[in-house]
């Protein structure tokens, strides 16, 4: 039999049969999207998300102001100037990240933030205390639990009583200088690559993408060190950076994404810890933190999105 | 101070300083490839290079005949009898796959496998004996233990003597069908996104790209279910794919590969796990298999590759 141009890599969204010989199958991510209540999902608020416009469409980031209040107020303050409008994406990495801000080399040249803050503290760890932190049973070789927090992939240090943001796909962070508390958020990145962990603890992250990530990941590598483009040519332009919240209803993108602290979640982790369909010959019985989807949908009472 | 639009996030190739208070300051990555000696590279075999030639220039993949020997070998054959030529890449997954083959729906569409067969078994484990396996210290949660062989990223179980090799980004895989041995080489994926582990010892990997991945992973998203096509013109045509031993030797590309094997290996994978420059406020103590880097270089003698 040849190999098919069809779904010969199983992975969601694709279908996932059942096997016919389980009394009790257990149920396919999709099966287990597909059932979740309204209560298994929530709506960002308007307030903690953001549009990156681009000329190919928009990008849906959600913040974490729960980890980073600082940087999420400091960003709030910068979309609302309208700081990013005009400036572009600097930087795409292979396997690593993709950055905008302020191209210009010299600090003269460079836009002013208007009300935001030059200077921020660090945020790249907090008290767990305070958190509900949803564990994922799964052993972890970066931190010593690992779990999510409304949605956002993180760890924790029992021990220690300190929880932190993890650098999974589509995790956005601000980018620093050499100085711990040299970012302000002018300079946002996102992983477009293998979970680059190492970074977790030495960089505020402070949100992630909920949509369109596709319009970052798939840029031109640029061929510069470190990935950054070489001309002002090569890079993308940022037509604006919107909060959800100074834009009008009619023309914000009405998402919603899955609890994380719900039996409906634990459920969609152990289908895909334990791949039950028929193309799965053997179950790894692990997953990793950065391996869990993170389903976001449609508000279903909304209109279709631009996506 | 601003977040600079320089290295704002550190990551090789980029400049590692050390910290000057340490007295016996560890070597960075850079120093590390810098001060490597003929021995620590080794030439993969002209029989066991792959060029996959697009209108965006070529990619170079090492085959893996020690994992997959009839695949292998299924492959060498295909690309004798010229059999990519004229297909396309049929798939862009963003964060999971990039994959090519015949577009054909039919199997009577399909193009004529030549001397290459048309079934082969399936090549997901082999005895772990016999392998100069080089285990990394780091635990994992996909496999017992991992570690490289001859520069490829693997796995192993010691208790049944099985060994695998892991999916991590940049492995080259044979798509298939339901049945285990339902892939005979003729359609191949190359890992663009996070590490789908959940993979192993379930599809045949059958090597790695050693150079032009992005070439591969900055391809435009298929909008299509599992991310293919929707349309023969969104697809990338594939020029020609052909084994270096069969190409004209001044049309090679002469790369070495970083040996797996060495103590110099084990530093670099040290100064990885814990960054020592100034950068890095907390050194991880762990590093992921998949997070491993694995140098490769254009041969010291040779003239400069076209990348």
């Amino acid at each position: 039999m040849l190999a098919s141009t069809g779904p010969t890599l199983a992975q969601a969204p694709g279908p996932q049969p059942q096997p016919t010989s389980n009394p009790v199958p257990a149920r396919s991510m999709d099966e287990i999207i597909a059932a979740a209540t309204p209560g298994d999902w929530r709506t960002p608020a308007h307030e903690d998300t953001l549009y990156l416009e681009l000329e190919s469409g928009r990008v849906v980031i959600e913040l974490a102001p729960d980890f980073a209040p600082e940087h999420a107020a400091n960003i709030r303050a910068l979309a609302r100037g309208h700081y990013w409008d005009g400036l572009s994406i600097n930087r795409s990495h292979d396997n690593f990240v993709v950055q905008w801000g302020d191209p210009a080399e010299e600090e003269a040249d460079r836009k002013p933030l208007g009300e935001a803050k030059a200077k921020l503290p660090a945020e790249f760890v907090r008290q767990a205390a305070g958190l509900d932190f949803h564990p994922l049973p799964d052993p972890d070789g970066w931190a010593p639990q690992v779990g999510f927090v409304d949605g956002f992939p993180a760890a924790r240090h029992p021990d220690a009583g300190t929880a932190w943001l993890a650098h999974c796909y589509g995790m956005v962070g601000a980018g620093r200088d050499m100085a711990a508390d040299s970012s302000n958020g002018t300079e946002l990145y996102v992983v477009t690559g293998q979970s680059p962990r190492q970074l977790d603890r030495n960089i505020t992250l402070v949100g992630r993408v909920l949509q369109g990530i596709e319009r970052l990941s798939a840029l031109p590598r640029g061929t510069g060190p470190l990935g950054f483009y070489e001309s002002a040519e090569e890079r993308t332009p940022i037509r604006a950076i919107r909060l959800a919240s100074e834009v009008p209803e009619a023309e914000r993108s009405a998402l919603q994404v899955m609890r994380t602290d719900t039996a409906l979640f634990d459920e969609l982790v152990e289908a895909r810890r334990n791949r039950r369909d028929a193309w799965y010959k053997t179950p790894a019985g692990h997953i990793d933190l950065c391996n869990v989807p993170l389903p976001v949908r449609a508000a279903p009472d909304s209109e279709a999105t631009d996506d």
